[in-house]
């Protein structure tokens, strides 16, 4: 009986599997040297945890499940509710501020298409307990010291930047209610992902004024900073956080990444959520979902039951980065190697005086390959135990071996051949010499 | 409003996090130096795979859901069946052997109990092709070569093997037919679980036969592989699964591993699956559950739609695993180190010819911080931005920095003072030389 696997999961295969690890190494290597430190929760989470972070329609988009006590769970589909609650059960005892990375594996039982499946990994960076603008300057400069590092530059990526307090007070100076935000954050949202006549019927519906409806419109085409204000009097509150933003770029200059970054309006974020700095990093031609995305969210820990402390990060997704990756030919794994590949042979047996078989060269290469292991070696032998020499060692040149040893008559005086696989050199060597020169290399 | 965890799943706080690493990557490091390669599959899998493996007594274990579409999935309990599922689909196309090894997240909806969660991982290792009994040793090798590495004895763990192949033709012999065997074995894998007076219970239930039974607990007691022959005569299939096992010992003496092996004929293993060799890692008190197991599974890839093909491989949990390596004080996670932690002397300003501030020491760290980041190092900072000095040294310390670097008067004259956190020296040195030597060293 053959069983498919689950439509929009993935096979990895050791190929695959060697793409992911390379992903997933580079992003723990680079969260470490920018001083995060790692943690990862359950990979289900009751339900609810989810549904209070990001409302009931969530739901749906969730792959629930129940325990034996009936007790409804969810596999997470985002790891940061799982930082709030962790963070909140230590909060006293966690030294400030915490720079915490994950990589967590996530599902979302949406439908799959291009570059968004059903389980995926994800990259996240968080820092909880920072107010300074600095903080969110820091999580921006790791996403792209980590993209930089896998050969990206800014001909290929872009970060788009605004802030969602500056957004706030403008839209609340030309007369939008604070409870009018969120509904309008979702769809000021959806501006660049809609055709223009059906963004603008959304918007139509959230805001009834013309007059309003038409600032917003012109608003969402400012280009920089510092044309704002020819549409729009700035509020003392807009003024000051569209200095955040100024000393955000500012950041982002000093720390190499300015040329990187732009300051695009129309980055809200769909999340409720985000309070403050927001940013989404594009491929450069726009042809692909968000590689990634991030923000400040000041108040989700008070709304998990902790105290009142700020926090910003990002994530990183998986499947659009591989197809940008892949694109530019940047996509680099490691490909698999032994040190040592153990050969021998066939049709002679090691007497002992007497002419009594002592060992088999079988044995003797098993016993190598093991003695090589233990010393911390990566080596293998063929289980094609009586093909000819020259097939094991085509088979030691596939499995990029690089050296092959041959136990062969000359074992019967403690010498091995050994061959380098890259110059085809072979050498006779003294099996205790060997070792011992093994062991002295893998200290 | 708090939630809380999942009764059965761990949090992992960064010293957590830093067990699970160790530990999982230490399993990584001796796969890969026994020549396998790493896969995976999906956290979840359609339902019936694991029924067709495991049986419908499976499904109360298993975590289950359904997808929009109402088809029934679960999460995976252990990831056999998927390796099953992904060498089948790819049969044709892969070199054989097939050496992978895989560290899957695995759950299952049992009460959590010491060194049992609902939630776990696993290390698996598998070979797929080869008939050989040298396929067998060579696994029991791998687990073995692992758990020498963090530091295990024979004086703290052994393998219990046994042949499934032998004590069929040997329960055969006695007049048990094929039919009753599957059952037979779930009985006398308990026979180490249950009190003597249940266990012998079961099997009166199983065997009605007195005279059969009489024979069962006499074979139950033999100690030597040798001391079968006195029980039963040996019919010659029976004979030749008794030389394979003399052989599996023989050649784990000849991998160096013999110390760590006895045979056990208690061992036949709960599932239904196996088919030859078996065995089970202990800790030597028996104190806890099995650290692992495994054996020869022939038939499975055939059952689930695929060709006649042998396999053997073993599973090693990180839970009763973890509790011995801390009760034998072996749990040795790396901490978390930084090569530079960055600094600065408040109240200084760096100003140009006319007295413009050109920057700040703030900024400084900042750059500094981002450059040796780049250039691959383990750099930070701190938040607290005001504080003295002598704190941030502190700070340095508790993040285990090797150097700091402090940035002050001397700054004006491109020069940064380093301190050396383990022998307190320190030294001003040329900023640019300093960065030169730095991207020397990170080559």
């Amino acid at each position: 009986m053959k069983i498919p696997p689950v439509k929009g999961t993935r096979d990895f295969y050791p190929a695959d599997m060697a793409v992911r690890n390379w992903m997933i190494d580079g992003w723990k290597k680079v969260s470490l040297r920018n001083g995060f430190e790692e943690y990862d929760g359950p990979i289900f989470e009751y339900l609810k945890m989810f549904q209070l972070k990001s409302g009931d329609e969530i739901v749906e988009q969730l792959f629930s499940l129940k325990d034996r006590g009936g007790r409804e769970l969810a596999i997470r589909p985002e790891i940061t509710p799982t930082l709030a609650r962790m963070v909140n059960q230590k909060i006293s005892s966690l030294p400030k501020p915490i720079k915490w990375f994950s990589v967590p594996r996530l599902c979302r039982a949406e439908r799959p298409q291009r570059g968004r499946l059903r389980e995926f990994f994800q990259w996240n960076i968080d820092i909880i307990g920072v107010d300074d603008v600095l903080a969110d300057a820091e999580t921006i400069f790791c996403a792209l010291d980590y993209l930089q590092e896998v050969g990206l530059t800014p001909n290929d990526i872009v970060v788009k930047i605004s802030n969602r307090k500056m957004l706030a007070a403008i839209l609340q100076s030309i007369g939008i209610s604070q409870g009018e935000l969120e509904p309008l954050y979702a769809v000021l949202d959806k501006r660049d992902k809609l055709p223009q006549e059906a963004f603008e019927e959304m918007l139509t519906k959230q805001v009834g004024d013309e007059n309003k409806r038409t600032l917003i419109l012109k608003l969402m085409t400012v280009e920089s900073i510092e044309q704002i204000s020819s549409v729009v009097e700035l509020s003392k509150t807009a003024k000051e956080s569209v200095d955040e933003l100024g000393r955000l770029f500012e950041l982002l200059d000093v720390m190499g990444a300015g040329d990187f970054c732009v300051f695009d309006i129309g980055i809200v974020r769909g999340l409720a959520y985000y309070t403050g700095i927001v940013y989404e990093i594009y491929d450069k031609e726009s042809e692909l979902r968000a590689i990634g995305g991030g923000g400040r969210y000041d108040n989700l820990l008070k709304q998990f039951g902790g105290p009142n402390i700020p926090a910003t990060g990002f994530g990183v997704g998986d499947c659009v980065l591989a197809i940008l990756l892949e694109e530019k030919g940047l996509l680099k794994p490691k490909p698999q190697e032994l040190d040592y590949f153990i050969t021998f042979v066939s049709n002679i047996t090691f007497n002992d005086k007497e002419g009594n078989i002592q060992s088999t060269p079988e044995d003797e290469m098993v016993k190598l390959t093991a003695k090589l292991r233990r010393l911390g070696l990566k080596a293998d032998f063929s289980y094609k135990l009586t093909e000819s020499l020259s097939k094991k060692l085509k088979e030691a040149s596939t499995r990029n071996a690089q050296k092959c040893i041959i136990i062969g008559e000359e074992f019967k005086d403690n010498q091995l051949s050994v061959k380098d696989m890259a110059t085809g050199q072979q050498e006779l060597v003294d099996i205790n010499k060997f070792l011992a020169e093994v062991k002295l290399q893998s200290r």
